[in-house]
């Protein structure tokens, strides 16, 4: 067993996992509780009750205990009937993605398919669903992350309920960064996580399920029971004297609590003018750059991740290897078909602080002319990212 | 949102979730890392070396990203098909569960039962299987942790592997705690987790596949694939070239490596002579006072948690809510039928250490003494748990 | 630079360093600010309300930046000057170190000694003020650690004050684990620390000086200035707008920052009366397993340490050495005239909770087992202890 | 006792305090050891031997339990006799400072006085050694942090050792962050600290005493001995079968022992580097934006700090407080003399990171220009520094 030669990187400025919060850091090595002592269920019902203050929902969301495909896979399982017709909606690859669980549930599947670089329009949706009257759920991918292109659920949603369909979005990577909520989006079941926007590492998911959609997942005979793909059986658990399906993740739980506490302490409306900030900052040093973002609109380009194109003839791997192991920055790459074409910055929680910008356009810009002939005007991109961040009014801090 | 109003505990001798080894609790509070970091790309590959040399496997165990209910319902899933005969062997509750989720994917399931006192016995297997020559898998779950008692698995497994058939293994609350791998219970699969004997917190598991499981399983085609329940989708994604599934939860990694780190460094004989002499000296102490132990023999009764009866005329809840108020020590209930009728003392990981079985005799007597006419002799109690203790030639540090 | 091979204890029952709270470790953990920073300023100004909160004081105390020895010698240094008649009150090893700092600051020194099993007599401090009224200071130790005795402050402080000299209190291991405050022993000049009844690390002193010891300090030419002795430094560093005469540990700040939220939560009359009931419960039990206690009268035996007397024929060292080997505990030693002679269990912070008492009697009785061929009764020490315990009717948690 | 109002700086980029390494804030957080336990002895034991071996000296340095400024006031003292001649060489305010306490010890103090963006010449030294051929002390700090500029103690310490006089240097802020060494200074006393370019918390001394200087000490009768103050006290301290003078600070050497560990990984070589790297690329930054610096001549500029003259019409305070609110970023004033005229820029430990001078740039190019008319070109100063970082050939990580 050698140690591992590599060294940490210095700024993780990636679409997820981001770094969570110090504070996060300190609650996750807090001591563990017994899942059934009286402070604990006491505790996991308080942390219950703050996530439903910050999803804004009528009902009590869920926490479920993994990673928000968790979430994902499990609302799918669970919403999807044998008998549905489903609309799902692609214009990335986590959107295509879902399309596969959504196949596996449902009677037909349909899909509007768009490039990857555009989004899906609600005119679209709403000529569909004419046609379709059958179509009795509809499912999206807000923030299509591989993308970094935000889908108008607003529009979408309100389209899908004057048809009287369920719709289910996926807003794992745009919840808490920017202004979205399941209402805004007329969602009936809303995926989310704390591990993008709240700050946490990756091991939870946030599930708000509304009144029709509980109905819907209790009358359908092949939703999950007994499972760890079960909404069923986490629906009252949050109530400390109901008993946990299985053990909760404890420390996981410690940690989301203290996201919670800051995300509340700073405010929702604080919390999504810095990511807002952040990403027109950065987008503004990219184009002083030279550079172009993978969005064909920045229009719907999300604030919550910037996905820039690779300039031609440089190997995107090797850029990234460059940020890192000259400026000891770290991006993500694409995912799937937008893999190698692209590469993304994440603005996220503890990142989503404009001054990130300003190092990601160095580390970025430094990597590229390190790897090619034509060199980028460092200095103007951050000049354009300063003018934005110098003429904002609100106090970082 | 008001303040908790109940205090933290100040000893958990619970079952699980168990106290984390302090420097777990330190490892979780690390810098989260970008999953595809070259650098947790490493680290992940060598904390899945370090989880197989602790199994003493040959194939490459899993690390899966939920807690070991998790790890038992993907092997039910991914191991039984629909034309698989399955004996369930079932002591306990948790043997009885599982049984739910083999029937769930079996043709056909068929159970040798005993009461939650006893444990299964190996000519029992061997009879059956005789009589059954079509049953294809096996599956037990070695310490029934809501009865405290340990089926023969290396007996067993001696009889299943004898017979051909494949042998699934539910070691969650046993390995790491005593001796026993998969090698040892002959088992095809093996089911555990950190959260108990590895002393951290709850949010994965370990599983163990040898290559006669991988073929069933691969050749299974209700085996879940895209799936949070995949073995299938984990199986090279220890490799640090492969790709990740979903995004491992990084935070309980560092938490598992701290954790591992320090089992190696201690050494699996001094960590299990340490479980043994604490669940020893803590029967001895419970039985000097005039309890008994709800294992009908004491010979199968876990080293890693002491299942007492509770004594006539106590109410259990109120036992343990007495030992917590007056003592600060929080022991685990039972679970489903063994519910109410006994205590459980956790044995696990930080807290199999001999001198918490004084504090468990002590609190869990005091608590009986507090609720009842009839007085426990509690020092007659501790001074038979000390002269297990102190005639124990190792040293506890 | 071979690594340790001892490993750490499980159990630190000592009289300081003592184990810290959980959530003072996590706040010493923070990410480390800047010392001018507005925030830390506003942070240092807002401890420093919380400490006067704790003492009770009308000036506001003084935090020093080194270990409770600082606060001892600095307030030696700056308190007694080159015309002082001053009286030292010497029952212990602390109280007679002391006078070497007092003998050398001033005119003349005068002590009443007693045997260090013994306490002063506010009798004699009263006699021999009549017959010296030229004697204006008098310092006093009130719990005198290595013997775990305490001088009747709250007595002498009266008789002191009727005479009119200044009186110099080190309640370093008394302060915040029972009742004693500046005003309550008539205290001039009262030094203490975080690092005993508090649960922080060593690392800093608190030091309470009211108006009187103000202006003495102000007009005595030797009090250190510019120094790291000085306390007239760091008169008015608590508040934000003054500046620090150097760094101060921005670390420990936060730790005490945690141990204070901590006590005012709880409550000053709850954490006392938790660590007068360990104390009371270890002794009822040392005695029930014929041990005697150092203290001649176990009335001034202190609620924060016991110390008790070494059986005849067993060495101390080899007693501490084998309760760590055998048990996984660490008391402390005597120190000075008291080390060989006694053992000293401590009751402070985290560790003052009744059912460590209980550990420590089964630890210290098992060790004096193994090395003697007279055996305690542990049973029935653990079970006199357990009677006071379990007839307290206050909830440990 | 109201909330802070003010949030926590993103980025403190200051000349100290300065950010710890994470895994120095993880140490502090270990469970805090009794100080006599032999784990924490050979724990100590260790560390001070991994001081040793980056000191590179042939006596065992000691730790003090203070910050810095306790080092410098026990080595003034303890070395200082009041038969000295003393020669104090002062370039800016902790220079004129020490000569504060030099005074108090000696028999007659001599200065050599510079400009404070000067430094001490040797040819200076060597001339009034000439000249009072009774000088028997030589006192210099090395990297004076409130001007950011260097003395030569390597040619200083040169002439002193020909002049046979004893050689005491304050490398407080230099030592870890470049090459400089106890030998390398020919210094008999050399007084640093963790808190600078070692990445602690400020809590601790390191003073390295070679055996001409011990000697003189021991044989000074005016040598603090039972007193923090004194250096003898704790010269054999180090060694686990010696008793300490007080009690050490646990958490601390915890801390320190966590970034020894790292300094000796990373090598320092390296860690050198990238502390002259960052410093280099941040004045060509400054320097293209059209800044000057505070040092008269950029070669005795400090690779550890930068000081930065503020541009004229500008009010100091309010521009470091314009960075910190609009960018988040928090420097470092002046000190005394310096207040007002400069800003300090650290590049100690965590924050000696090329990609830091970056973010310093941008957050200081964008609070100037938020206060100012005249609009610096900030894309022209990072694209200066990017020059630099870009065109090293060591991997920042």
């Amino acid at each position: 067993m050698t140690a591992p030669i590599l060294t940490e990187a210095i700024f993780t400025l990636t679409t997820g996992p981001v770094n969570a919060y110090p504070d996060v850091m300190r609650a996750l090595s807090m001591p563990i509780m017994y899942d059934y002592d009286p402070y604990f269920l006491q505790h996991y019902q308080h942390v219950c009750q703050k996530v439903h203050s910050i999803m804004h929902t009528q009902e009590m969301p869920l926490i479920l205990h993994g990673e928000p495909v968790l979430g994902l896979e499990a609302a799918a399982a669970s919403l999807i009937g044998r008998d549905d017709v489903v609309l799902n909606l692609v214009s990335g690859v986590y959107g295509a993605g879902f399309g596969e669980w959504a196949r596996r549930y449902c009677k037909e599947l349909l899909e509007i398919r768009v490039p990857y670089d555009q989004v899906v329009d609600a005119t679209m949706v709403e000529e569909i669903l004419r046609l379709r009257p059958d179509i009795g759920i509809v499912c999206v991918c807000h923030h299509d992350t591989p993308s970094g292109t935000l889908n108008p659920v607003v529009e979408i949603g309100h389209v899908v309920q004057q048809h009287g369909a369920l719709f289910l979005v996926d807003a794992v990577s745009s919840f808490g960064g920017m202004p979205i909520t399941p209402a805004m989006a007329h969602a009936d079941v809303f995926v989310t996580g704390p591990n993008k926007c709240l700050g946490c590492p990756p091991s939870l998911s946030l599930v708000a399920v509304n009144h029709a959609a509980w109905e819907k997942i209790a009358s359908n005979p092949s939703a999950p029971r007994d499972s760890i793909l079960s909404l069923l059986d986490w629906r009252y658990a949050w109530q400390c004297d109901h008993p946990f399906p299985f053990t909760p993740s404890v420390a996981e739980i410690n940690g989301l609590n203290a996201a919670l506490d800051r995300y509340l302490a700073e405010g929702e409306t604080q919390v999504w003018a810095r990511h807002a900030l952040t990403a027109q900052a950065c987008r503004a040093g990219l184009k002083a750059m030279g550079l172009s973002l993978w969005a064909a609109d920045e229009a719907f380009a999300s604030p919550t991740a910037t996905a820039v194109n690779v300039p031609p003839g440089i190997d995107e791997a090797q850029l990234r290897a460059t940020a890192r192991a000259r400026f000891g920055v770290v991006f993500s790459a694409g995912k799937g078909e937008t893999l190698g074409k692209l590469t993304r910055i994440g603005h996220m929680g503890p990142t989503a602080q404009p001054m990130y910008a300003v190092l990601a356009l160095a580390a970025y810009g430094g990597a590229v002319n390190a790897l090619s002939t034509t060199q980028l005007d460092i200095g103007a991109g951050i000049a354009a990212a300063m003018a934005i961040i110098g003429s904002d009014r609100t106090p970082v801090v």
